[in-house]
């Protein structure tokens, strides 16, 4: 006995399109963004695989796309949580800055460690950042866990509580579960799931607005290999990731 | 101590712009209505009223347009609930008809009653007909109370409990609350809070898109009287509805 999961990265953001490193600032989708959040709704409608439950984090690109998807899904109606540790890892003082110009400034080396680093985070950003989220109310009831900066080792730690506690039980009720979230809270997720070391995590990347399938048992593991909706558009999604920056 | 409640209808639908009888039919907006919608928004947001939580109806009209309320009040991020409780009223067999179709029909006399009686509900919606919600999954959970028509009354009986065990309770926590439902389950509530009799909630209609605020106290009881954030556009829009049909 199986149930489905269906694994969604937000489409394209204004700072996805201007190439900054972005993290928990929230900005919106762009108009090719929402063309593919559209898209993946259409996806899960023509295969038949239909949320029954929404998770998503409290960033606005998560939640557009999941509204425009359920929207052409015709599944606008089904229950909604929402929370911080689906949120995109905090990249810490690295938020509003250029990724090109961030390759170039510190070069390749540390360019990929604050990007790919298992543990270790950039520095922290400063509360009186213009990016930062000290005062943001969608935080008011985290302020012991507000972080300043995360690695994805931080990202797996607040966010596999939140699938054991929070996401396994729907699915173990029998729900397809739609889980809508960022680059690497879902890398981190799918690093949980298919038992990726700390160093393969690395070379993974997650495309935009590409619908991605497993069938989870009883123990919140997974059965067969997942499935993109889409695959060879999926494939050229997670090219153009890995490229970012260059 | 008072806690703010901010009563929303949906924008334009389809079916409200083509002078169909809607009630649980799943239309969607019209650009207009989203227009409508994204410019509740905006009335929130300009007057420093943004609001904590969400309750809504289980119709795609409805959730479209918090979803874009929310957006333009850069609120996407707060709690969701929806229920059946605050769904339109179910107009039975008259689902589907044209409004002025109908009045030719039957006379001013039997349209007037079917639209506007607090207790005598239209014929039953008969399960095979295409605009029946028996096979609709959102309401798999709540096939005793299924409705095949409604009357105002019924609406009412339907939607007090929910007031009272879901909404009353986020105002008590000392939450801003907006309800986004529709011209009569909005009616409904409205009547309830403001102890409107039976015979007078017949001249009330209710603008779509137009925030109403209210202040309501620890029993569930309004403070002063309820505002339209743009009180000249609301009187616009309710004379409006008054005159569906003609």
């Amino acid at each position: 006995m199986t149930n489905k999961l269906i694994l969604l990265r937000h489409g394209q953001s204004e700072w996805n399109q201007k190439n900054l490193f972005t993290g928990w600032v929230d900005v919106r989708l762009t108009e090719q963004g929402r063309g593919e959040a559209a898209r993946a709704g259409e996806l899960m409608r023509e295969a038949g695989i239909l949320p029954d439950v929404l998770h998503t984090s409290v960033l606005s690109r998560a939640i557009q796309t999941s509204n425009l998807a359920l929207d052409s899904a015709d599944r606008l109606w089904i229950p909604v949580r929402r929370s911080w540790r689906l949120n995109e890892r905090h990249y810490g003082a690295l938020q509003g800055l250029d990724k090109a110009e961030t390759l170039q400034k510190y070069g390749e080396e540390q360019f990929m460690e604050w990007r790919r680093s298992f543990d270790t985070p950039p520095p922290a950003l400063d509360d009186a950042s213009e990016w930062s989220q000290a005062n943001d109310p969608r935080y008011d009831g985290i302020d012991g866990e507000r972080p300043r900066t995360e690695c994805l080792k931080d990202v797996i730690a607040r966010l596999v509580p939140y699938w054991e506690g929070q996401i396994l039980p729907d699915l173990n009720a029998g729900k397809t579960v739609l889980v809508t979230a960022h680059g690497n809270s879902l890398r981190a997720l799918v690093k949980h799931l298919d038992g990726i070391s700390d160093e393969d995590i690395a070379g993974l990347n997650i495309p935009t607005g590409m619908p991605l399938v497993y069938e989870i048992d009883e123990n919140g593991s997974p059965v067969g290999e997942s499935r993109y909706l889409d695959p060879e558009a999926a494939a050229a999604g997670a090219a153009a990731v890995a490229s970012q920056g260059r």
